[in-house]
């Protein structure tokens, strides 16, 4: 297809396809003539998995190249493929000084390995936890988040991975992960919260 | 006790208690002497809220206010006064115009109906919930949010519910749902990612 209709199918602006092609997001297409390419569904997936990544997941441009380096890297396996885009959505944590910060990282690490969890050990995931649980003990909160852990780790195993395309398309697979990491957990995020006005109500309403 | 020393108790800066006491956050102390106020456990327990409020539940003062109204009013039911903490930490979300905006509202409604939750008929979370659903069904993903509402309500009502003290002073109540809510949804959140991870390795490593 030409252009204009890459442009009318996927709801991307030309002027914006043309941005893309020229950062590398997008790949070329096949040059017909001096000023005309044809495209095809490669380039109608790759603008799903771009506009997932900058308006879902609200990546800046520069992780979303560094997601898209790992889907053009074939020799590069499905699973740190997903990685990639997984590690792209966690929020960047800087270690805090002080002892609370080496006592809580410890704890996440000791969670992980009790739980027999596969996580890498340069996991963004595992500071953001500990960010997280530092702020806890300075408030005082009781921390046991293995019910946590138990309820994300069935969600995720019996619902959520079903529903990754893992052995289709490498786009479709990493679109698939950045929409549904963000938008079910925004989903799951308002749901608990009523759940917690519901179980209010139903203990303390006359 | 006097100012410096709820000052160093709490944490809170003087110049911040006087005006939170200016604002009327923090209620006044018993006047001893023309420039001199006695504060008590109850003034401690305040300024921990306001805390709670200003730095884990980022609210903007004039919500922290209305949450405070609430604590004060002691005619108002604790679950009423929880919900007033509860909605202020919900994102304001404005109905979008055009026909997937009902059907998605229905679609939130009819879920909560089919739970048989209680959940009031102004709660923020319906809109906030509908605008995630817009969102899913513009980009094809498939919406069946039953089993995150289950997972949910189980580890609300097994988990959550009996870290709120329903009985005893009316701020520590309120205290512990905002860090509560905000904190364990942070830690859930990450959790649930290092189980996509995990999940992920197991299934998908040679």
């Amino acid at each position: 297809m030409r252009i204009s209709e890459l442009s009318a199918k996927s709801g991307v602006a030309i002027p914006t396809i043309k941005y893309y092609l020229r950062e590398g997001l997008l790949h070329q297409g096949q040059q017909t003539a001096a000023t005309r390419a044809e495209y095809d569904e490669a380039h109608l997936r790759r603008l799903r998995l771009i506009r997932a990544m900058l308006e879902v997941g609200r990546l800046p441009v520069a992780s979303i190249k560094k997601v898209i380096e790992a889907v053009e890297d074939e020799s590069l396996p499905v699973h740190e493929m997903l990685g990639t885009a997984h590690y792209a959505l966690s929020p960047a944590v800087e270690p805090e000084p002080g002892e609370d910060w080496q006592l809580a990282r410890d704890q996440v690490d000791r969670l992980i390995a009790d739980l027999g969890w596969d996580i890498a050990p340069h996991a963004p995931t595992r500071d953001e936890l500990a960010q997280t649980l530092v702020r806890m003990r300075q408030l005082g909160l009781p921390i046991d988040l293995t019910p946590y852990a138990e309820t994300a780790r069935k969600l995720v195993s019996e619902v959520e991975m079903d529903k990754i395309p893992f052995h289709g398309p490498r786009d479709a697979a990493v679109e698939a992960l950045v929409l549904g990491t963000v938008l079910y957990g925004k989903a799951f995020d308002a749901l608990r919260r009523m759940a917690q006005e519901s179980e209010s109500a139903r203990r303390l309403s006359p």
